[in-house]
C-alpha cells in the first residue's frame, strides 16, 4: 500500500480531519457545523409541532431532510436552485437519502406528533457532502431531541442507533476511504455507506462510474467503510459528551 | 427453506415469469415490452441526431433515460406528474439510475454525436419497476443501435456489456429474489442490483427500511442477485437471438 | 368516388379496424385498450371516494379526464410533459374535450359523492387519438360503474347515453371518415365529432387548416361522422356484451 | 318567435351593440377596443422583426395570439394567472383558437420573417369574450399590416379574407345569436363560429352543455351565425373605412 | 428655472394632466381609470368575504394588491407574465409597495374579516405607473368601502388617511415632479414618494441610477413631492365629491 | 437620550459589533463573512467570463446579486425557497437592491465582458440582513476585482466609490441606528440607506409600518444613517488594508 498515492497524502484508510461544532447558529434546536477536511456543512435540526397530512392523528412523529449548496460552495459557481425554480435530481436524491438514514436512527413512535426538519446546507464543498450531512445531522438531531427531553416534552431521547456515513471508492485501482473532490472526480467506483453503531447497514449506494467492480472489490470497500464509520460514531459521541 | 412462505409461492431464489416483446410499438428505433410477472413496462429507445450542449463538438454520444408511471398503473391512482407540473424525487432518482446503468452498457465514444433517449413507462406496476426498466431498456437500446448499424451509420453496435437489474430483499427474515409488490411493501431491506454479463456490479442500492442488515445478510442478497441477473441476461440474449 | 385515393386504400366512409380490449390492466376499475388501426390508447377509469371542493356536500358526483402521450408514441420523440413541467395547450384542450364528452354520457347526480377519473394514455399514435380516447373511455367508464353497481354502492349504472367520437376531414378535396396520421397531416379541414346513440351531437369541433369549408362541405362531413359513430357505438356495446 | 324571451329583450337574431375603437392605445401597431354590449376587449397587434425558431430561414411570417382577463373583469374576482404561475386550460384553448382563426385571415408567406403578436385582454366580461377577441383582433391586425405597408416594408396588406366570429346557442329551447353572460350560463348548447367574408367556415366549436342537439338544431344555429358574422364583417370594414 | 428644458415643456413642479374616472368597469365594488398624461391604469377594488389563513379568527381585515401590465402597454411588447409562468421581481416589488401604501390608508381592524383586493392593470404606460396605481387605487378602495357601508355591512368607511403617490427625479441636473417615460429613462435619480393628507410620509424610495445625490438634492425632491401629492389628494377628494 | 431604552442597551447612534472575515470560503474570487451583532451573512463574489445576452458585444461588464436565507437562519424555520420552487417577493426585492447598490460602486465599463455574481446567504438572522449583505458584498467584490487585476486581466480595480448600507428606524418614538430583530419587529418606521464614501445617497427606502413620519423625523434618521455608514466604510477599508 503506497500512502503517497492519494493526492492528499492520506493513507488509504484514513479519514480527513473531522470537526463537529455544536450550537453553530443560535435559533435552531440543534445546529452543527461539520467539517470533513475542506467540506463544510451546516446541519440544523428544527422541531415543528405538527406532522404532515398522511400522519395526522396517528400519534407518531416524522423526520425529514432538505439539502442545498450555496451557489459558490463549489469550484465554479452553480446556479441557485431557488432562482431556477426547482431542485435538481441530485439534490432530491441526496435529501431523500439523508431523510431515510436519520429515520433509521430515531424511533418515530416516541416523540409525539412532531416533525424534525433537518437542513443540511453546504457552505464549502470538497467531496463527500452527502455523507458529511448525515454524520452532522445525527448530532444536530440528537441535540434537538435533548432539548425536547430537557423541557419535559418527551420522556427520553428517542434514539434507536447512532448512524454515520462515509464514502469509499476505487481511486486509481486502489480502494480508499473518504474521497475528497479530486479523488471523487477521478474514481472508477464510488460508494456511500450509512451504518449504525451496531455495525449494521442502513444504506449502501455503490456506482461504477468507470470500470464495474467485482465482489472482492466490494468487500474491500465495505471493510474500509465499516472502520471509518466506527471512528465517526466515536467522534459524534465525543462531541456530544456521551460515553462510547 | 419453506417455499410456501412467499405470498406468490415462489422459491426464494426464483424470478417471476419474464417476457420480453420486441417491436412493441412501431415508431421507436427500439421498443420493448418487458413483463416481470404483473409488472409491465414499455421501454423505447429513440435516436436523436444531436447531443446536449455540454458535449457539442466532442465527437461522442450521450445516453439518457426518463421514467414514468401511468396514473393507474398502481393499486390506487396516483396524480399525473405532467399535471402536477413536476416529477417526484422518486421518479428522478429512478431515471438517473436507469441512465447511469445503461451508460455503463454502451461505449459513448463509438456512436457519434447522437443521443439515445430511453423512455421507460410503467403501464402496470407490481413491484420492481425500476429494475424491469433497466433490463428492458437494455434490449430496446440494443435494437436501436442495431438499426443504426444496419443503416451503416455506425460501424458496429457500441456494446461494452450486457446489463440487467433485479431487486432482492429480506421478506419476513428471509432473503428473497425479485420482490413483487406485496413483498416489497412489507420487507425490511430492499436492494436493487445492476450487473454486467461479466458478473460485475454497476450499481448496488440497498436500503434498510426496517431492521438494519449485517454483512452476512448483504452477502446472501448479493448471491441471489448475481444468479438472478445471470438468468435475465440469458433471456435478453435469447430475445435478441444472440448466442449467450 | 375513387377508393384508391386514400393512402390506406380505405373507402372514404370506412373506419379503420377497431379493437376494444377490456380489463387491459389489472388495478383500475375500468381499463380498456382501444386500437383504431395503428392508434392505440389505454383508457382507465378510476373511482375516487370524494369530489372536488366546489362540489363538496352537494350529493353529486364528478367525472374528469386526463390525456397524455408516451414520448415515443409519435413518429419523432416528443418531450415528456412531466419533465418539461407543464402540459401543452393541445393536451389541455384534449382532456377538457374528453371530460365534457363523458360528462354528457353519465348522470352526475346518480353516483354519489364520487369522482370518476378517466386517464387516456396514447402508447402509439397514428391520427385520431382524441376521438379514440373518448370512444375507449366510454367503455372503461361503463365497466367502472358496473363494478360500483355490482358491489351495491350505486343502484344502477348512471348511464344517460352511449357516446363515441370520430374525426372526419377533407383530404385532397374528398370528405373522408376516420383520418389516419398521413391524411390528418395533409388535410384542409379536420373535424372531431362526438355523438350519442340517439344520433345527437355532444361536440363538433371543425377547423379549416387549409381552405375554409362551405356549408355543403360541412353537411357531407357530418353525414360521414354520424354513420361512423353509429358503428362505433355498436362496437362498444358488443364489447360490453350489451344488446344494441 | 317571442322576442321578449331573451333577458336582454333582443330578438333571437340580433347582435348586441358593437363598437370598434381603433388606435385605442398609443404604442401598438394596431390597437382596437371592441365592445359587444358590456363585453369589452382590448386587442393589440404588435409586429416583431423575427419568427419563432421552427420558421427561421424559411422566408415566411408567423402570427400568434395571447388572451387574458383582468382579474375583476368578471362578476366575482378570478385569481390572476400571472400570480398563479400558469394559464388555465380555458385560456390556452381560447388563445389557440384566436391564433388559428387569424392565421386563416392573412397570408403568412407575404409579410417576411416577422411575427404578428395579437394580445386580447378582456377588461369587462359579459359573455362572448373569445369571439369578440377574434373580431377585434382582425381589425387590429389589419391596422398593423397597413402600417408595415405604409412604411414600404411589405408591398401590400397580406389579406386573404376578413374573418369574424360570433357565438350562437340554444337558450331555453330557442336558438339565439350572440349570447350574453346570463344566456351563456344557462344555455343547453353553445357554439362558437368563425367565418370569412366569403361565407366559409374557419372554425365551428359546438358543445352541448345540457341536452344534446340534433342536426336540425345545428342547422338553425349555423344560419344565425352566418347572418351575424356577415354583419360583423360589415362593421369591421366600416371601422377601417373599406368599401364592403 | 427654464421651463422649456423638460421634453413635455412642463414646469419642473407641474403634474401631468390627471383624470380619475370612477365606475370604469361594472363588476368591481370600486373601479377607477386613472390617467396621468399618457399613463393609464385600471384600478379595481374587490371585496372578498374572507381573510388569508394567518388572520383567520382575529376579527380584522386584510388589504392586498396586485399589479400587471398589458403586454403592449409599453413601447415594445413585453412577454406576458401569465405565459412566462411568473411575475418579475419588478412586478412583485411594485405590488408590495401598493399594498403597504394602501394598508396605511385604512384601518384593518374596522372592516371585519374581509379582504380588499386591489388590482392595478396598466393599459398604457408612459412613466409613473406605480405611483398612478397607488393614487387610483385609493379612490377605488374608498368606493368599495362606501358600498360596504351603504349596505350596512360596516358602520363607516374605515379611513385613516387619504394617500397618494408621485415620482420625482433629477432630469439633466434639474429636480422635476412627475416624470414621464422620456424623463424617467434618462434621469440620474428617481424617487417615488407616498404621503398622507396630513403631509406625512408612508414610503420614500429613492434610487440613484446615475450620479448619487446629496442631502440638499434629496430635500429639493421631497419638497416637490410634497406639493404634488397635496394636489393629487385634492383631485381624489374632488373625484369622490368630498370636501377637501 | 436614555441609553437603556434599546433592548440591547446600545446608544441610539451605535452600530452593533461589526466583523468582516475575508477569504471565508476557499473557491470564490471574493468571500466575506460579515457579522453585524448576531446577523451573519456569507457574501461571495464570483467572476464569470461572459455577460448576459442584452450586453453581448458591448464591451462592458455586468454585476448582479442573489440573496437567500438558510431555512433555519430565522427564529422559526422558513420554507426553503428552492423546495417551494420560487423566490418570494421579499427575496427578489432584496437582491435587486443589492445589485443596484453595488453597480453604483463599480465602473461597469472598466472590467471587460465579465459578470460579477454576488451571492449573499444569510446563515443567522437578527435584523438588518439586507444592509449587512450590501456592506459585506462591497468587500467581497473588491477582493474579486483585486484578483482580476493581480492576474493582469484588468488594469485596475474598477472602483467608483465604496458603498455601505445601514438601517435606521423609529423604535418607541426614538430614532435609532442599526436595528436588531427585536427593534425591527416593533418599530414604526424602518429605513434602509445606502451611501458612498463621498456621503452621497445611492438608495433610500423608508417605510412607515406604524405611524407615518414627518419631514423632521426623516431628517433625524438620515443623520444617523450618514454617520453609521461613514463608520462602516472605515471598517471596510480597514478590513481591506486600505488607507481611509
Amino acid at each position: 500500500m503506497t500512502f503517497e498515492a492519494r493526492p492528499s497524502g492520506r493513507p488509504v484508510d484514513a479519514l480527513r480531519t473531522i470537526r463537529l461544532t455544536r450550537d453553530y447558529t443560535k435559533h435552531a434546536e440543534g445546529s452543527v457545523l461539520i467539517e470533513c477536511g475542506d467540506t463544510k456543512v451546516i446541519c440544523t435540526a428544527s422541531i415543528e409541532e405538527k406532522v404532515p397530512g398522511f400522519l395526522k392523528g396517528k400519534g407518531q412523529g416524522w423526520l425529514t431532510a432538505e439539502y442545498g449548496m450555496l451557489p459558490r460552495s463549489t469550484h465554479s459557481r452553480m446556479d441557485r436552485e431557488a432562482a431556477k425554480g426547482k431542485q435538481s435530481g441530485r439534490t432530491q436524491e441526496i435529501q431523500r437519502l439523508i431523510g431515510r438514514s436519520l429515520r433509521a436512527a430515531f424511533d418515530l413512535q416516541a416523540f409525539g406528533e412532531r416533525t424534525l426538519h433537518l437542513d443540511c446546507d453546504v457552505i464549502q464543498a470538497d467531496g463527500g457532502t452527502r455523507t458529511a450531512s448525515i454524520t452532522g445531522a445525527m448530532v444536530a438531531a440528537y441535540d434537538a431531541f435533548s432539548k425536547l427531553a430537557a423541557r419535559g416534552l418527551i420522556p427520553a431521547i428517542p434514539l434507536k442507533h447512532f448512524v454515520a456515513a462515509i464514502s469509499v471508492g476505487v481511486y486509481q485501482g486502489m480502494p480508499v476511504l473518504d474521497l475528497d473532490y479530486v479523488e471523487d472526480s477521478n474514481c472508477d467506483t464510488d460508494m456511500n455507506v450509512v451504518m449504525t453503531d451496531a455495525g449494521h447497514f442502513i444504506e449502501v449506494q455503490g456506482t461504477a462510474e468507470g470500470a464495474a467492480f467485482d465482489r472482492a472489490g466490494m468487500n474491500r470497500l465495505l471493510d474500509l467503510a465499516q472502520a471509518g464509520i466506527a471512528d465517526l460514531i466515536k467522534l459524534q459521541k465525543q462531541a456530544l459528551g456521551i460515553a462510547g
